[in-house]
C-alpha cells in the first residue's frame, strides 16, 4: 500500500457514507442505497465507482436537481414489463423497487424487462447484474448518458458513453459478468488526461473538425469515439434506442440538454432484461449450465481471462480485511461531512 | 456494370433458385425460403448472402447433414418464449414457423423470445430483423457459428464469428437496422486473402502462438480476433451464452466439433427477441418515435451514415430493374442445375 492509500472497514465506510448522504439531504432509503453501492465498488477496488462517488452524489443534491427523498413509483405495465418512475431520484432505489417484479415476471413469462425512468444514474451496472444473477437469472442492462461521443464517420457527438452489462449465473461461483462503456475511453479518463495535459491514446477522439486527435482539450471541443469503429457505433445507437425511446426516456443528447451544464450525474432511463433459464430449458437446465462452463473453460484455456476476474480477485482479497481507499478520497468525504454539519 | 457482371430479374432468379434447390433435394418450403432469402440479399447487392449461397445450400444437402425436408416443430414454452426445433433443417423455415408466435407473444407480454434450435444457418440476420420491424416491433437477433475466433488475450479459438443484428421500426421509412459479425474480419474475407495470398489487415488475427499476424495461412492455423478488443470479446461471449446454453443449443466449439470438418454451413441455434413499443409506452408511442427520429437526424447531422444505408440504396436502385449479379455465380448455378438434372 502506498502512502497515498489507507484502509477502512466496510462498517466504518457504511457509517460514514450514510451519515454524509443524510447530511447532504438524502432520505434514508437513498442514503443506504447510495452508500451500499459505493462500498460494494470500493471492496472490489473499482475506485471510479467507489466511495469517491459520495462526493458527486452530495454535489448533485446541493445543486438541487435530484429529488433526494423521491419515492419510486412502480407501474406493472404488461406480463413481461415493469416500469419504475424514479421521480428524479437516484436509480438505485428505483432498481430495488423494481427487482422483485422483474424476477417474478421473468420466472412467469420466461423473460422480462425492468425500465427505470427519470433517474439520476451514477453507479456501475454490474451490481444490478449480480443481483439478478443471484436469483438464477441471466441479465442484460444498459443506459444512455450525456452526448459526448461521435458516431463512426461523424464529426460531432450524438451518443453517450452508453454502458452495457451482462451476467450469467454460475451456481457456487462468481457469475460471468461484463460491464463496459461503448465509448473508446471513459469520460473520467479523458478528464484525467485534460488535467494532466497528457496526450490521449490514438483512436479515442476527434477534434471539432472531425479529425483524429490525441489532444485532450481538442477532444473535449470535439468528440470521443466509440470502441470498435462502426460496429461499436451501431451498438451505441442500439443502447440509445432501447434505453431511451423504447422506454419513454431521454436520448443522451436530450439528457445533456436537460442537464443545462451542471455536468455532475446525468438523468435518463435504464433498461434491464432478465431471462429465466428454467423457462427456456425445462429439465435441461443442468446440462446447459455445464455447456456454459465448457465455454468458460474454453476461454481460460486459450490464456484469456474472464471479464470481472480482477474485480472478483479484489473482492476475495478484501473479504475479511479493511478495504483499501485513497487517503485523499476519505479526507474529502470527511471535510464534506464537516462542512455539511456546520451548514445545518 | 463490368464484364464480370450481368443482371437477372427477381422472377427469373426465383424460378432458377427454387428449381435448383428442389433438384438438390430440398422440399418446397425449404426451396422457397432459401430462394427468397438469397434473392432478397441479391437485390440489396449483399453478394455474400445472395444467389451465390444457393451453391453452398446445394452442397449442404449433397453432404447429407441437413434434412432438406424437415418440418419445424413449434414449442410454446412460456408466455414470452416460443422455441422452434428446426430438426436439422435450414433456419429460415423455422423462423417462418415461429414468427407469428413471436409477434403475438411480444404484443401480449410486452417482449418475447423466439429460440430456434438445431438449424443450419447460412443467411444474414437482417431479413429476419426487417420482418419483425415490419410488424412495428423492435428486434434483436444473434447466432453462434464455428469456433474460429480467439477471446481477447487468448491464443486459440473459443468463439464463432457470432453475428448480432438489431432493428427499430420507422413508420413510412426503411427501419434502422444493423447486422454485424463480432469477428474483426468475416470468415469469407479471410478465405479470399488466403486464396489471393494477400496480407490481412493488422489487428484481425493471431498465429498459433497467439502473436499478431497478417499472414492468412498463419491466421487459419491460429485464430481470428473479435472486433473491439476485450469489449468485442465480451460481447461475443454473451452471444455464445444467449444463443447457445440459454436456448439449449450448441456453443461455437460444439458446432465446429459436430461439423466434423464438412465446413459448409454451421448447425446451431439462434435467439431472436422482439419488443413491443406500445406495451412499453401506451399513449406515448408517437412522441417516442419522434425522439428516435431525433437521434437518427442527430447521427446523420454529424456526417455519419445510418447502418444499412448502402443496402437500402441498392434496394431502391434495383426495385424496378433486373438485379446485378456476377456472371460466374449465375454460370455456376446453371452448371449445378444441369449436373443435378443429369444425376436424377
Amino acid at each position: 500500500m502506498s502512502g497515498d492509500e489507507t484502509t477502512i472497514t466496510r462498517e466504518a465506510a457504511t457509517r460514514l457514507g450514510e451519515e454524509v448522504m443524510r447530511l447532504a439531504g438524502y432520505g434514508p432509503d437513498h442514503a443506504r442505497a447510495i452508500t451500499a453501492s459505493t462500498v460494494l465498488a470500493q471492496g472490489d477496488e473499482c475506485h471510479s465507482h467507489g466511495l469517491y462517488r459520495l462526493l458527486s452524489c452530495a454535489e448533485l443534491a446541493e445543486r438541487g436537481k435530484v429529488d433526494p427523498k423521491a419515492t419510486p413509483a412502480v407501474d406493472d405495465r404488461a406480463p413481461a414489463i415493469v416500469r419504475v418512475d424514479a421521480r428524479r431520484g437516484i436509480s438505485l432505489t428505483a432498481f430495488e423497487a423494481g427487482l422483485p417484479h422483474l424476477v417474478e415476471k421473468a420466472r412467469t413469462a420466461g423473460l422480462a424487462a425492468l425500465a427505470i425512468n427519470n433517474c439520476y444514474h451514477f453507479s456501475a451496472l454490474w451490481p444490478e447484474i449480480e443481483a439478478i444473477a443471484d436469483k438464477g437469472l441471466v441479465a442484460l442492462a444498459m443506459t444512455v448518458s450525456h452526448a459526448w461521443v461521435a458516431p463512426a464517420g461523424g464529426a460531432r457527438p450524438a451518443f453517450g458513453t452508453n454502458p452495457i452489462a451482462f451476467g450469467w449465473p454460475r451456481p457456487g461461483k462468481d457469475p460471468f459478468v461484463f460491464d463496459f462503456a461503448t465509448s473508446a475511453i471513459a469520460r473520467g479518463d479523458l478528464e484525467l488526461h485534460r488535467r494532466a495535459n497528457s496526450p490521449l491514446p490514438a483512436g479515442v477522439a476527434v477534434d471539432a473538425a472531425g479529425e483524429p486527435t490525441t489532444d485532450p482539450m481538442a477532444a473535449i471541443d470535439g468528440a470521443m469515439l466509440t470502441f470498435g469503429g462502426h460496429k461499436g457505433s451501431a451498438l451505441s445507437a442500439m443502447i440509445e434506442l432501447l434505453a431511451g425511446p423504447l422506454i419513454g426516456d431521454m436520448t443522451s443528447a436530450q439528457s445533456l440538454a436537460h442537464d443545462e451544464g451542471a455536468g455532475v450525474v446525468p438523468m435518463h432511463g435504464e433498461l434491464i432484461l432478465a431471462f429465466d433459464p428454467a423457462s427456456f430449458l425445462g429439465s435441461a437446465v443442468a446440462e446447459n449450465a455445464a455447456r456454459a462452463e465448457g465455454l468458460f473453460a474454453g476461454i481460460t484455456d486459450t490464456g484469456a481471462r474472464l471479464p470481472s476476474a480482477r474485480r472478483y480477485a479484489a473482492r476475495r482479497r478484501n473479504a475479511n480485511r479493511p478495504m483499501p481507499v485513497r487517503r485523499a478520497v476519505l479526507e474529502d468525504i470527511e471535510a464534506l461531512s464537516a462542512r455539511l454539519r456546520r451548514a445545518r
